[in-house]
């Protein structure tokens, strides 16, 4: 590489953003602990960009083992470790990164558009164990008047984590409970594991018993692992067979109206076989009774931590492909979770056509950005883990996987009011806004703490409502023009300071997001590149005081209750009342914003948010168009919409800067 | 607390310089991963400092377990635990912070000046297992010019890891080795365990027993544990008369000359204990057979996990205090390092009252300045841990630590070559400067990369050695002073910007040190308050390039070869020739530089940085007074020697800037 050379890309992997100086495996792994050493974890992605002396962008389709060290053994080279002969490698040569990440997705595939109550907020928890708990959740957030579109189902609404099961005991007439909740504006996500427990009677594994859907040992049984149901079989994705058979497993789901779901452990996690649980005990049966083991004492204690996820058992299976070749799992280990996906979205498009489905999934395979959307896994709730969150956002996007996010406020350990309010105000700008935390953690709903913390909170979250109209816009016109949601700074402005400012990111073309990620902070320091920036300390959505900013560095204040967002010169941001969730009622007004020195446009997009009649045109757009002349601003408001799907907007409130920072307020009527 | 209290101490914690926000424990623990939800590490510094409405110093003396929850659990309440009634609390009622530390230093104890090469560079590995690799290590060293002036010796250096042996396959005559080693200007720095292998025959274990010196169980049988050597005893080091045996026990290594130590594992760590191996054992043959264990295999793993370092094995054991009282080991546990340290250092004393001695300690308790010094422990080669380096650096100095520092490069985990960089950079202004990493992970001596990045080093290595009239003469003064070496920026100015510049420290009083501690980063911000400063992005002592800034915040540039410091205005930092090693010449120029807009003054100090004869006056300083005159400099050089300690030095060389930036060249005589 050349010393000034950056990389960038490589999707869900730990690391700067500029990839250099670490080493990085793609074999996707369940891995709990995202400590910095770390090299792989959940997703395959090696998709990279070499922005520098020569740009261009790589692309290796291998579903096996890749090492890239960038930098990490000798600061100037790039080492790429392809584990076998059979596969394909893509150069894209263009000069302009974003060229490179179109050209990449025309290959690879389009992000598709998510219903639009993906824009709103979504609660968590491992876990709401039961109905009462689940509706506790929704009375919380209905009656604080906290907007929420969504509470999650983790493993323990099953009966014995039997996957496509339900507690009846936990959640008596889960149907009826899920229609309430439901009517009340709640999407409920139920959580899918791969790994069917292995029971007589069970219908889901009777099923893949008899039809040899599951994946096979070396003499051709059913392998036998161990996952949260005890010894457990891992269905066949790679054959379209077990995928449509699959797939239609969601169908009592669907016939309720859940057409929301996270597929978790399909890397496919294991925590033990029988065999290896077995020689763990055989060290400790051989040195009972000798106490003085010395170093030796380690010996069985690393066997009892490398027991799950081990190589050797992902070695000692089979799978099938369409042809009926017999392929060892590891030689398409980084395809399982991919083809769970692909399974469950052809299922869930074929059970109803017309409705759009939401799905996301914890592994992940480049081009999976056609059939799911990925979360980061199981973060922590450290304040560095902020930093992977902003960073993998921004590599993510490279890859395809638009929408996306991690657990706000961390997943594993607990977290401190302060920190889940800054990580609540980074999530506000993230697509994937979901707080999720771990069993035996502190709780992280947003009403857990003191007042004041509660207050901010909840207006974090009604700003992030606010945001609706410019998110949802923005993010069709992302899937349209196949260019991340979410850009680098330096994907915008090529200088080096503004490729080096990897903490701050740019959400949709209009807004940079400059997020307070380090405890005690009253403010941090920021780099505007260019053009002039219209700065908002952002609060609330009520309070929108502005400040024009030239380009430079600033340390910018930032109270606890506050993010720095910057929009950029003569670019708009919409945004509406906030509502409790999506589909509480139509948004007759919008209000938009930004600094015009010369001309501005924004696109406003809006379409039903359920449904998939947008790819038949149901749908209408408002075209902006914003001048500066000597003494304010010509207004130019165009409606493109049709008799099938009319606009439903009735005022425009404007909120123009000029670069001396006056504002002028004005109006629009729609008739 | 009040919402802008800002809160400081607790010397080696996780967290921020601020310690809002977490929970501390007191407990001192063995734990190897710092990760950062981690509420105890080795030592126990019970010291904070209330800053804000009400300004106030607390030491709570306690040697038991403490928690400390600084805005955790309620954003605003500090809440402190003390499980036990017999404790010790004393407020410091000042404004002046640093007035709060010198009462609190008048309290616990003056910390003691080491040797001079003690501010050198120090070389060490887990392991350099052998007389060669000893060697070889020494060779590359002289060979190559890089400075160095101590080289470790990790656990294998013993025989079969009993302490107080050295494994003669390995070093051969052992004495002879050392003696050689050192006369190169070596210092040779063995490391030293607590625990004791319980072997017939072995003389140390044989005059614990029959002495009783041991801790004993509840039975009054010395307890049996197990670390390094298998099967142990730990001695009663709160028992004078143990202390005096353990103290004198390192006669042989002093006989060879040998007077630097680490003293490790003496929290003390325990791998296991023979119940708690058999405890988990059995949890495994009970299920023995049974491989469907679900969630419950991860029982016998959480077992395993907690095996080492268990509270209940704490609770297990029985010290003896001076009046022959049986004391439970866990009312006292807080305690064993330091009366382990007490032991050393007596014994030291007593062996060569006319030398200094150099003892690092894992484990360390308040007070203990006046014994050892202290590393910061089992670190990862991980960026972050660049920032628990120099947060650590600052809270420890305040308790009293001023002479500390971690393992530079990181011990745990494989560092990239661009890590190192940073961190040696870092390191070199940190007053113990040593490079350290674990076995199994990448070598990290400064010539194992590319020749670009050896030279890097080697300057930077040379750099801190041209420091060392400046470090030396101005942590004199500190122990003088009773004022720490390291400080907080907010400990100098009053000001919240300077108060949350937290990854900034003086280092002396006149230097400011700004380290770049991210990957792939071209420079960093910088807070530069109130006053002018004289920036020097250092990469070598050759290239003293300086520029004037007035306060503010800025971008510095700093390439990986360079790390940016700041000479405060009308104050001087005081350089040499770097040597290959501290003893290796006598030191006859001074290089003096600073910016000086009125008048500013050093006092230099030199003595023959061995011996402890600068008790009695065997020392000799030199004042330098440089005021600004309307077109030029004043120089003032007064030497205060004595014929007995008479001034080495022969010329001083002045580099002074005046506010425009300016440097002025003067030279100064001394017959």
């Amino acid at each position: 590489m050349d010393k000034n050379d950056r990389i960038y890309g490589l999707g869900e992997t730990l690391g700067t953003l500029n990839k250099r100086g670490k080493k990085y495996r793609f074999y996707s792994t369940d891995d709990p602990m995202h400590t910095p050493e770390k090299e792989a974890l959940y997703g395959t992605h090696p998709f990279m960009i070499v922005d520098g002396k020569n740009t261009f962008g790589l692309f290796i389709d291998f579903p096996a083992e890749l090492i890239f060290d960038i930098g990490y053994e000798n600061i100037n080279t790039l080492k790429i470790t392809v584990t076998g002969k059979n596969f394909d490698l893509y150069i894209f040569e263009n000069e302009n990164k974003n060229s490179i990440i179109e050209e990449f997705l025309k290959l690879t595939g389009t992000p598709f558009l998510p219903p639009k109550w993906a824009f709103g907020f979504q609660q968590c928890r491992w876990s709401y164990p039961d109905k009462e708990s689940v509706n506790n959740i929704a009375d919380n957030f209905r009656k604080r008047e906290i907007p929420c579109d969504a509470i999650y189902l983790d493993i323990d609404y099953m009966e014995n984590y039997k996957v496509f099961t339900v507690d009846n005991n936990k959640f008596p007439d889960f149907p009826q409970f899920a229609r309430d909740i439901m009517k009340r504006g709640f999407k409920l996500v139920p959580i899918i594991d791969p790994g069917v427990k292995i029971e007589d009677g069970y219908n889901v594994c009777d099923e893949g018993v008899k039809n040899g859907y599951f994946c096979k040992d070396k003499d051709g049984k059913d392998y036998v692992t161990a996952v949260w149901p005890g010894l457990t079989y891992f269905p066949d994705f790679l054959n379209s067979t077990v995928r449509n058979w699959w797939g239609n497993l969601y169908k009592d789901f669907n016939d309720i109206g859940i057409r929301a779901f996270w597929n978790d452990m399909n890397e496919p996690a294991i925590f033990y076989t029988p065999d290896s649980l077995k020689e763990v005990s055989d060290i400790l049966k051989q040195n009972s009774g000798n106490t003085d083991l010395g170093i030796e004492a380690f010996t069985a204690k690393d066997k009892m931590l490398t027991m799950a996820n081990n190589r050797n058992d992902y070695k000692s299976f089979y799978q099938k492909d369409e042809s009926g070749n017999i392929i060892n799992h590891d030689d398409v280990h980084n395809l399982y979770g991919f083809n769970m996906a692909r399974g469950t979205a052809e299922g869930l498009m074929n059970l109803d056509p017309e409705k759009r489905y939401f799905l996301l999934s914890r592994s992940s395979y480049i081009g999976q950005q056609r059939f799911s959307y990925i979360w980061m896994g199981d973060n922590f709730s450290w304040w560095d883990h902020m930093q992977v969150h902003f960073r993998m956002l921004q590599s993510l996007n490279m890859c395809g996987f638009f929408y996306t996010g991690p657990d706000i406020g961390g997943f594993g350990g607990n977290s401190s009011p302060e920190l889940v309010i800054r990580w609540m105000q980074l999530g506000a700008f993230t697509p994937l806004y979901r707080n999720h935390s771990a069993i035996g953690t502190r709780n992280q709903e947003p009403w857990v703490y003191d007042e004041e913390s509660n207050d901010i909170l909840k207006n974090i979250i009604r700003l992030r409502y606010a945001f609706m109209p410019y998110a949802y816009s923005e993010f069709k016109k992302s899937t349209e023009n196949l260019s991340p949601f979410i850009k680098p700074l330096g994907f915008v402005f090529e200088t080096d300071r503004a490729k080096d400012a990897e903490d701050q990111y740019m959400y949709g073309d209009s807004l940079m997001v400059a997020p307070v990620y380090t405890p005690n902070a009253r403010g941090r320091y920021v780099h505007l590149p260019e053009v002039k920036w219209l700065k908002w300390t952002a609060s609330k959505f009520e309070d929108r005081n502005m400040t024009v900013y030239d380009s430079g560095d600033y340390f910018i204040d930032a109270n606890l209750n506050e993010i720095p967002l910057f929009i950029k010169e003569n670019s708009l941001i919409v945004l509406e009342n906030p509502k409790q969730y999506t589909g509480e009622k139509e948004t007759e007004n919008l209000y938009i914003t930004g600094l015009v020195t010369e001309e501005s446009e924004f696109t406003f997009y809006d379409d039903d948010g359920e449904s998939t009649g947008y790819k038949n045109g149901e749908y209408y757009k408002i075209n902006i168009k914003i001048s500066k002349t000597e003494t304010e601003f010509d207004v130019n408001v165009e409606i493109d919409d049709t008799e099938e799907y009319p606009c439903t907007i009735k005022n425009i409130f404007f909120e123009i800067y000029d670069e001396t920072g006056k504002k002028y307020t004005m109006e629009t009527k729609i008739d």
